[in-house]
């Protein structure tokens, strides 16, 4: 059947028939149960509310555009430094974030704002729908190049809803704290990707070797993600969090434990590189952990010297599982990781579930004084001791690993549907297999401004 | 008289001495007219002042940032698509932006906080100017590659008057809606772009057809731009509203319908694209329009079902616009679009003033309670009816139409002045006739580090 | 000794260790001294406390990004010009900004908040860090491509110390007013780099001349950086402005200050290129110089007038010194200054600090009211005349000169040091003798998609 007309249209026709499905659903979903909450209906909001309690929730606004800024220029720039798949980078990521953010839109709505018949929503849905469409891009890093585009939304369509799930059993059932999402968003969204990769193994990709590269200036392209993201990583951990010490004390351990681990790059980079030679790719990547292993705990009282040695331990891991992990992981355990998530999110993500689990277990009622209610509610109500939540927070991390797992696996089989477009071995990280492509170079026709054309014209 | 030296040392002064000129009259205005507001006047402002209702002004200062990222980033780098085009288009959209900030600072004042003699300034004034400046950068896609800087800033000089006067009287005069600017920025912009286009239509324009595509990673600076523009929209609509609900409201309308116009402009690329691929062009650009199409409406009660519905609409339409109408726009109707701010700015905003006439037609005290008196004040003071706000909401749309009509064409007028510096045909979209260009690639003569040269050095 | 095997392993170990024992360093530092402020940390914020008066502090949040997104994707991409050190650029700047900012945080913390035995850390250190690595990041760009990165380390390592004395002298014991840093940030930074590229001279760097400009694209990436720069330059001189109208005042300044210099920089640029072509370097630099010529006064009531005035000024000198002095600045001086950081920060700055002398000389009681306090508080308590503090503002920029000359004379010395990695005068400018570089083009072997098979994909 390979190759006949029919099949071909088929498979044209796939991709837009699929957004046109998958919008068409959202939208009447959106129209029976979304509405405005009770901030954001101009029926509902009274000027007489505008208090302080209130004003907690405008600050949020700035806070929104910067982790829309991450998700979207960092994770979209960060795939781009593949020599003949940047338009897929960012393309897909703007497809798959697109979707992702309305669809996560409903599924967490369902789980957490469902009453009266409908999902109630705010700019708090916005920056959860980042969230979520943060892991979908994670887990994409790790098929980069291998998948088609209807395949991807497919994948995204399965992540929201385990995404949603898993973050609701963790944050609503199981009384975890994971404001930077270091298990909710990277563990999840790196092990749900490698699994998912692990399921599509391609035993002969080595006919795309010649593309898996990068070159010059898609390696530049590369550094705008790393130095947005690193940049605007503050925000992304401190988005929901209350104003006050606690929104200081995550900006603060964020932007400590990633200077960190920028120098622990830096200084593991040159120690194993060819020649003492640093590697772009570490610098792209490893420099950027820092910002993931605090995402459990950068809001509680890490210490600014707890950010630094966190920071620095996840930079140099991270470093390590660049030069010698990834080569295993492929020849050994069959996965093909194309951005290295496993190092930038999947070890940094454990780890920083683990470190959670430690300053959690140090917890005191000294230490945290009237900020353990907002830092950790359970134990402030007598609830829960402090090594209480530890093994809650440890059982988090396991829970996540199971639903990523899982969901990774399911996801590879729904993906491996004979029908799905997927490009062939040999035309993996090729842009030309989904985009109309234009050459390299200027038009050679083109030539030099003479002086007599200079002169003549009006 | 071509060619002769004191022709070209004429045109070698024209852009020097008109910014010198531009600049000199603005300061003396300035001088003259301009004066820090009470915002923003030490001796005007009192700590004691500090309540509730400054607030809201405060909360100005990021999203002021936003909107200059927008305009900058992202109108900067929509345009470097180009091959040979790319320091024009960023180059160019400097020094627009520049004195267009300045220039509509003074008109704006003049129309709107004159008084006692004096324009007074503050934070509003630089969001509004840098509305204005988008609407100008808008034009300049219409125009781009075809026009010298000088011809540039007469066009900046004209519109920006006209673009104050269509806004005072939609907005002051008619009590027309139009929160995000689909009339005064969007379709004032592409429309006067067009005409002006039309006035200067060059029939000989293929001799510069082979410099007219991109490249490829002429494309990924674009997607720099589209990045920008998508991300920091909702907090362009939003600028200017007032806090609460009003500014929650508009943030997620426009979110929703810039996720349903990227759906969109993916199902419908794939489906019209040759052997179903992508074009870029339309993801560039088609993606969006969900921004432009509820720029009137996203603060009215438009439901999150009805901003994905406008979105997906407005994504759809500007795709087919880009596959189906530019080439006709062209041959037929004499339009030589560079940047297709037809399907870009033009229809969707149109579309969107449309999508206001029906909201505002639809509103009721019921749905909007104590927030109609932000969204729709004549209509809450009882001075006006829905029906009687959708007139004038409608007849906004035509005097806007009207004003970029007849400022285009007497723009274009205005530029064809025979003394002014054109570039000829065969040297459109090219940057060597504005600037001194670098070659593509490193010097040849740059050899590969060789092993004794590295032991060599001290 | 060159070229031995054990000295060859020195070299590549240097910059591994510097880095391990720099980030050791300044963690057991940060473990004994560093503790989080009392709106940072949980026991010591009370949700009580939650006042007016703190609402001051929470408004600096989105102000730090806009800092942060400066320094790093601002200077970061401003330095990519070069042809072959696009890697180098941008890493180095993410290594010693990584550095920098902890280690300005233990100097800063030492001089300014240090009590108890203990450094107090909040979103303020933040910002005083970013500052502090814009400094360091200026003396860069003097001495980019002609160092390496231990080199560069140790450079920021006594600069970092210095800048914090000077900052202190000036601010604390001089009651100097310098709110954007025309002295402390820019003179400072620039006259310590051109000092110490000075002591580095190369009489035999052309042998790197064919490397030392730049490519098409290349231009295109610094454009990142220079956008960025002047979008959020508003934010960077009003980040530790009180909020009100200080704050709105600074912005507004900065902002017609840049939209002058950009014109004036045309003008200038046009006038005196080759053929009225206009050049790039001028437009990515000289555009910016109204942020750096307002730093010290655009709190001040310098009218928008005076804004305007001061940006043309600065963007017109700075244009010329580009063309006129940089190369009088190496032929006679023996200043080698890569990216022209004396006609962006130096000159610019000089201007500003005696802008600052002017506006303060003439401020009256009259002209500030009530904001004299915040503006000029030894005036508003009657501790000096506007005269006395003129004067002292001269004598802030002459003692910034002296620490910055002999800073720069004393890290000349330091970087000299033998043992020291150091590039050859042939391989200045080369990426390669840092980094592993991949090719400047995708693989040849690369084939186009040919139908065959694209149509036998599963």
């Amino acid at each position: 059947m390979a190759g006949s007309p029919s099949r071909a249209a088929g498979r044209r026709l796939q991709l837009p028939l699929l957004c046109l499905f998958l919008q068409g659903a959202t939208a009447v979903l959106f129209a029976v149960f979304v509405r405005y909450n009770h901030k954001t209906d101009a029926a509902l909001w009274h000027r007489s509310n505008h208090s302080n309690a209130d004003n907690e929730f405008y600050f949020r606004y700035p806070s929104f555009q910067d982790v829309h800024a991450m998700v979207f220029v960092g994770f979209g720039f960060l795939m781009v430094f593949l020599q003949r798949y940047g338009f897929s980078s960012v393309g897909f990521t703007f497809l798959l974030a697109a979707f992702a953010l309305q669809w996560s839109t409903l599924v967490q709505g369902f789980l957490h704002s469902f009453h009266g018949g409908h999902i109630h929503v705010g700019v708090e849905s916005m920056i959860n729908a980042d969230f979520c469409a943060g892991a979908v891009l994670i887990s994409f890093g790790a098929v980069l190049g291998k998948t088609g585009p209807a395949q991807l939304l497919l994948m995204a369509l399965l992540e929201v809803v385990l995404f949603g799930i898993n973050e609701f059993v963790l944050l609503h059932l199981l009384g975890v704290r994971d404001a930077g999402g270091s298990m909710t968003i990277h563990t999840f969204g790196a092990y749900f990707g490698l699994v998912l990769s692990r399921v599509l193994y391609r035993p002969q990709l080595e006919k795309s070797k010649h593309r898996q590269g990068s070159v010059y200036h898609s390696d530049l392209f590369t550094m705008i993600g790393t130095i947005f993201l690193w940049i605007f990583w503050p925000s992304f951990n401190a988005a929901l969090t209350a104003l006050g010490a606690g929104q200081h004390r995550t900006a603060l351990n964020t932007y400590y434990s990633l200077a960190a681990s920028t120098l622990g790059t830096f200084a593991l980079s040159a120690l194993v590189g060819e020649d003492g030679r640093l590697d772009m790719v570490h610098i792209q990547n490893a420099a950027l952990t820092g910002g993931v292993v605090v995402g459990t705990s950068s809001k509680m009282m890490l210490t600014p010297f707890g950010a630094l040695a966190a920071g620095f331990l996840a930079g140099t891991v991270s470093t390590l599982g660049y030069k010698f992990f990834t080569p295993i992981l492929e020849s050994k355990f069959k996965v093909q990781d194309t951005c290295g998530v496993h190092n930038l999110h999947g070890m940094p993500g454990v780890l920083g579930a683990l470190l959670g689990v430690l300053v959690a277990g140090l917890a005191t009622h000294e230490a945290y004084g009237d900020g353990l209610e907002s830092v950790f509610p359970l134990i402030a109500e007598g609830q829960r001791s402090a090594t209480s939540q530890a093994m809650h927070q440890l059982f988090g991390l396991f829970v996540t690993l199971m639903f990523a797992s899982v969901g990774g696996g399911l996801g590879g089989l729904l993906l491996k549907l004979p029908f799905l477009d997927s490009p062939p071995d040999s035309q993996c990280y090729e842009d030309q297999v989904h985009w109309q492509v234009p050459g390299e170079h200027e038009d050679k026709a083109q030539r030099p401004l003479r002086v007599e054309e200079a002169d003549t014209y009006a």
